[in-house]
């Protein structure tokens, strides 16, 4: 077969399966994945000897240890993949929930009802726990699911591939419920995206070269995240204290990810008590600033920023700085450099936190929060697949929910239209 | 400045003019429609002197009389327009809603509030009541909007174009809230599908072509319909009369449109009673019926349906019939020829009606109702923007809280992540 045909061949699978695992009870979905557990349980040594195999090859390349590092199969993270089952076992099913329902004045009832996607595509770099965390998430929301991870986990996502598989044997659902792509061809991506009868969403995660290839070469609909630039805005009128706390936490509790703050904006009236403080906290846990010419007036050991620096996702412990006039300029550089992911106001105003939410239209907007609580956990919407920074569909974090669609139930007694 | 840099431009001016128009109040957006309605009152002679020019040059190019009907702004359409106005003023504005919230174990309280989507683009053929149509769903539900008809309505769109910014200049909201492509140039839509940077849906109108065409080239998402192919199941425990009545009104009360039933699936048991009392029916409403060998068996005079007909869409006085086993039957011919659009079961088995709904999931799934009534109108959703058959953000009719999305807003008092 051609690499066009396997691909299409495994679309056409995955789509078939998607029939019998919508209508799928929630005891047969959560049976599979306590099978998975068990398999990953049971095959401890013969997943971390496959994923051998892969940072052995990854090391012959010359591979960062950053990048080793991602790929590696710990004890921990192979721990951490059977939890992340758990949680989603006991986590809500949302297929077959009426979302909405009423009477039309003929006498139609209404409702709106969960249902699947359908197919899901993802397509991901390294870490192999994406594999069976993704797998997790598409079989509970009843959707089906053809996983593309690195080609540098290939040994990695095999064996994971098939202990899911197997898990899959063990009940009434099709093997191909989950299919992990069994080509290393990067050419592979390009006839996946164009599956558009088949798969009906791909959700790319990794760097954003990833992401704009994904988006450029796919005919079928892209949840995308790009970046995460995250700003927090000091107003005049916060507790200092409180908002030197939010600032180290949005910025350093985990500096490499998409909601760590990035620039943090200050009222001019504040700034003189603030800065200086700030600057202390951020030094102590390492953090360097880059600051607009007024915050080098009030913190002298801050390096000046650049104007690429506030449109850079540092993902790093560096923060950029600069002080604002207020809260209308304060949004406008939010609106002009920011990413539409998370954006905070520290205030004891009622009414600039209410203009900061009307008016900031980010994924999550927050107040007297740290930007690090907008994630799926934090928010109480159990595991995520990713985290959407464009509002079709699904913005902001992306849980069971957002993997299903909702139809039109119209239950009559033969009404006709006039 | 070069074509591509005219339509960036375009983009940016909607993009900006999108901020002020998210948070403008409900009066101001119903002021503005009320303005266009009264424009449209007042300028009558000159939007019909403009439309004329229009259909004279689709004469001389010698387009179909059915082509120039649909271009064709009649005293009727104007009136239509009007209405649409007072009926979009009518509906209740979805901005600003809360949907949900909950309050975490610490303290923090969430909510999940409606936001508009940004800008959206519309890319349609004809008709002409597409572009206030759309312009006043966008403008209620906070958009800003960039509009593309076809070229042969130029001046139509124009004029109507030239309306509605004089009406948008007469309060707060920038008059690039919404725009009418100027040019004519069929290039103008690649440089328009690639404004991902400023425009955050795209909504194609028109036939199958030129949706795939916008599908083909958009880095934008994409909300699209593409055909409806919609079922009626006839089981053998259906009210005979009652199942002629549905399928008479689902093909033929307008055959020309989406939501007309094109394929009828009867059960054999019923079908030697069923099939020529609905032959004749379809006979006296002028409808043509293409019959698998057991269809032909019972009703002679009908013609016999080869392989393509399960997957035409008529749009015209034509319909196939199918004998088939049972529900299991019916519904795998659903899945492999249908078109997730509509789909109805007419039945008086509680048991077989359950089964259908929850198998078959198609944008509307009937139970002894008219296909007809896949409609926002008819749902209760009020005006639609379009019928969305893929899964993502929408599914079936698309009213204003589709041209919507969600933000998460995260209120605390220094809460911070350990």
């Amino acid at each position: 077969m051609t690499l066009s045909a396997t691909i299409q061949d495994i679309a056409q699978r995955a789509k078939a399966a998607s029939r019998p695992l919508a209508t799928a009870s929630t005891e047969t979905k959560n049976r599979v994945l306590a099978e998975i557990a068990r398999g990953l349980t049971l095959n401890r040594d013969k997943i971390q000897t496959e994923n051998l195999r892969d940072i052995k090859a990854a090391r012959q390349k010359g591979m960062s240890e950053a990048m080793i590092d991602r790929l590696f199969i710990s004890d921990k993270i192979l721990e951490g993949m059977i939890q992340g089952l758990d949680q989603v076992i006991a986590l809500p099913d949302p297929v077959g929930i009426i979302t909405r329902s009423w009477t039309r004045p003929n006498g139609l009832e209404i409702s709106k009802k969960r249902i699947p996607l359908g197919v899901i595509a993802m397509i991901y770099e390294s870490r192999p726990n994406v594999t069976v965390d993704a797998a997790a998430l598409c079989l509970k929301s009843g959707n089906a699911a053809i996983l593309r991870g690195g080609s540098e986990a290939f040994y990695s996502n095999t064996i994971l591939a098939h202990i899911i598989g197997n898990a899959l044997e063990g009940t009434d659902l099709p093997r191909e419920s989950v299919q992990v792509l069994p080509v290393r061809d990067r050419r592979a991506i390009n006839e996946l995206l164009v599956q558009e009868n088949y798969i009906d969403l791909v959700i790319p995660r990794g760097g954003e070269a990833l992401i704009r290839f994904v988006v450029e070469h796919s005919t079928i609909p892209v949840l995308k995240h790009y970046r995460g630039i995250c700003h927090v805005f000091v107003d005049e009128t916060c507790d200092v204290d409180g908002a030197v706390a939010i600032c180290i936490n949005s910025k350093a509790q985990r500096p490499g990810v998409c909601n760590a703050m990035e620039t943090l904006l200050v009222h001019e009236q504040i700034a003189p008590i603030f800065l200086p403080k700030v600057a202390r906290a951020f030094k102590e846990a390492g953090v360097e600033m880059r600051g607009c010419p007024a915050t080098l007036a009030l913190v002298p050991e801050a390096l000046p920023a650049s104007e690429t620096d506030w449109s850079t996702e540092y993902l790093d412990l560096i923060v950029s700085v600069k002080v604002v006039k207020g809260i209308t300029q304060a949004m406008d550089h939010i609106a002009e450099f920011g990413s539409d992911h998370t954006d905070v106001i520290v205030t004891n105003n009622p009414h600039n936190a209410e203009t900061f939410v009307k008016t900031v239209s980010s994924s999550m907007v927050g107040v007297n929060v740290s930007t690090r609580f907008n994630d799926g956990g934090e928010l109480g919407l159990g595991a995520e697949i990713g985290i959407s920074t464009s509002r079709l569909h699904a913005f902001g974090p992306m849980g069971l929910e957002e993997l299903t669609s909702t139809k039109f139930v119209v239950v009559g007694r033969g009404q006709t239209r006039h």
